[in-house]
């Protein structure tokens, strides 16, 4: 490495770690959100011009800054092995993708819209939350799986027997494991799904009432599960914790009893010589 | 027991045992479970004939897949003392009731459905998760009866009361209950059920308030009483665990103390003989 | 007393204990709830002298159970100090009230509908239940009355700025209040409440969405006072008792090297002596 | 400060702290919350004079009883240090502004609604309630920022992608977060929103069901996060409380032990001495 370069670095380091410099940069990716937010609003035509050069002064400035982040790791590869890096870059590599007419457009748009999300890494409080977020994925995970099974298996049931009644709702399974979805959130399930099957089938309100209750009930042990997971490394940490300062102490109390054993078994030697 | 048959049930249990074969029972359960999806879906007739054919390997492989269980078990009804066996084996018989047209097509579909549950007894992570759910349901049983009664109370009131206003909603104690359920999910109670019964009564919403807060209360009640049940067993088992550690320590500690009082006690009887 | 009198308490104390006394009073109870729900059905009016005969043997049997109970009570007044007692009496008492034509009817049907209560009374673990469920309400008490007084300000407050928009929901500061409770249940509030308004106040959705989240803030920290409340007694009971076993042994621990030292002291003054 | 004003501020505080004084005050709040709410009727025009003139006896209350607590301040500043002085405070003056004809009037009535506000600051329950509510906000404030990013990505993608489907729900980014606000509430959002979409993007479903999902998993990490945060904050107390009990006694235990220790030295230099 040369000493220009290694220079260099140093300088980008120390600004990487510059509070004002992170300042300017979550300004930015603001105003860059604020710029995407009002491309929503059809009079914004207006200041098409302004926006298409700040818009451009930001791709730029985020192109920059990352080859910046990148230069000042001591090894190239070692950018990519933190995901938050990973994540940024393929932010700015997407906001690089050019404009273009029709249907590009609004993919290019929609890449942008993403950017918005650098301030998730550039927050360390949110980039905390988003990280615990992330480690309570697979504890959901066989959760999922079993509400899976359970939405699968009704949406068969459902398309079979209602498949007459509405094509719109109970058409094939994707479709009914849409409404079933749409009933397990309580929307106009009861006038719009449950009324209208029952009118074909009395007993309809047997599949959807324990459909209900099937969903609640999971999803009820699930929470408790979690909470019980929850409590469980807290009381384990507690444990540590705490006991470090019980367990020392007692400890401690135990050698100095076995010293004064050692100690009254040489006063009694003493005591029988001299006997 | 014949030494061929003994052989056998070694292979079979060893099969059994097996990961690989583990993982070829659950592959085909899930393509079955797509199978049975597919069908949803008007453009299978054309695969109706491919179909058919794999929907009768699957039944077999379940056929053989259940026997082999079965031989594996030392004594027949051993077989049967397992929950998930039974739940197996009925899933089986099941699935070899013959197709033939009309209703039955309807019914032989429906069991064919549930076949998909078998996912259920193969994962060891979902019958965990099932098994507690299982254990989940006595705490939950008088409070559901507590809720039966409130609605039952409400569904004749309000069969009493609403029966001139809507007869679809109100026409007897049945309908009642299902229109209170609805109530109880939010589901256009304000709109649909409230509104109208109030042009008749205009206290009418006494009724669904007091119903609405009645239920919450309940159901509040109900969640704090199983985390607190969840909470109270973990920790009576924290404190046999840290318990163990800290108390074991304590009771060596005393007897340590209890030697050294006995140690003296010679050494007492020495001094005040030479004395 | 007279011999006679107290002779027939006997009996009817050791009748009132009987199990299976018990389950014909539940069974009589849940044949009584059936004979109210069938009420509900039109074609129930065949069956109308059966009923009426069946329903007068139960208000009877009633009438004869609470009077074996208080004629089982030492003194006459004991029986009011059971908040039971006093429940079960105003039931039978009500469902004495004796059928007339007209609104009467109507009721004389409700004050038997709530005989099903009776259940609650003789169940004892609903019971439990139920004394819980009342113990709860003080706890809830004063966030009741907050959320009372969020309801009723912003019921004025929509009473005065969507008085013009829709008489039925914002007409005066009570129907406001029903407006804004169907909101919070979050029934059709978007599509009935929310878009009417906004068409003549376009800033309506600030009223609405900060109503919301009030709610939900005040209900959210309800619910974790409530946890903290029953976690708090829970640590409480549980130091109590845990505490014995240790804290038990510690004081024994300190009493052993009390004694130890007194021992100790004679020696020294045993040797000193003879030094 | 001359004698007569102290006196005058001792009679206050006398006045301040006495019971009956607060519970005059406190029915005053509540009589003049009822007039506001009895403003909505339309009848009440009738009243209108003696309304008003009730009214104006409430808002002199209200003056006086802010001016003698004011008073009854050793320095008038610090009055102003305790935010529900503050509180009171704004809502007199408020309630000072004259009433006028036209939009004025509007702002007068809602200004005095808030009076209602003082029931707060005058039941210690309601205080320490509100108190602890405020507490709660910084814990829950960069979940909330977390969940605006994602209705603004969500809003902002929602508005390109179904702006011709339905102009007023997707018409700008504005209008498309309340749009999701909706839905995240459940309120018709597949009905009214959802379907509607599907009918030109047939994979509408997988931005909405993303949508919901996100939602809830972020909302059900931020009440397990504050679960953990008041259990954290609970057994810490826990430690401290119980902790002195019997940490207290084995740091006793130790001195005793090390007295002993002394003890037997000077035992054994005796012994050796004479040896």
């Amino acid at each position: 490495m040369s000493q220009a370069i290694s220079t260099l670095q140093d300088r980008f380091e120390r600004l990487r770690a510059n509070k004002a410099f992170e300042a300017v940069v979550i300004a930015i990716i603001v105003i860059s959100a604020l710029l995407i937010g009002a491309k929503t609003y059809e009079e914004t035509n207006r200041f098409e011009q302004a926006l298409l050069i700040a818009d451009m002064a930001v791709t730029a400035f985020f192109l920059v800054e990352i080859l910046i982040r990148m230069a000042a790791e001591r090894r190239f590869l070692d950018f990519f092995k933190k995901g938050w890096n990973v994540f940024d870059f393929v932010i700015v590599v997407a906001s690089l993708v050019p404009l273009q007419e029709g249907e590009m457009v609004l993919l290019a748009r929609l890449l942008r819209i993403f950017r918005v999300l650098r301030l998730v890494s550039m927050i360390p409080e949110l980039r905390l939350l988003v990280t615990a977020l992330f480690k309570a994925i697979p504890r959901m995970g066989y959760v999922a799986l079993l509400m899976f099974i359970i939405f699968y298996i009704y949406g068969a049931v459902g398309s079979f027997l209602f498949h007459g009644v509405d094509e719109k709702l109970w058409g094939n399974i994707a479709v009914s494991m849409l409404t079933l979805f749409q009933v397990a959130t309580f929307e106009s399930w009861a006038t719009a799904v449950l009324y209208p099957a029952m009118e074909h089938f009395p007993y309809a309100w047997i599949y959807f009432i324990s459909f209900i209750f099937l969903n609640a009930f999971v999803f009820l042990n699930m929470m408790i599960g979690i909470v019980l997971d929850v409590m469980q490394k807290e009381s384990v940490q507690m444990e540590l914790e705490s006991g470090e300062g019980e367990a020392a102490e007692l400890h401690g109390l135990r050698d100095d009893v076995r010293q004064l054993r050692e100690q009254l078994d040489r006063m009694e030697t003493l005591l029988a010589k001299r006997g």
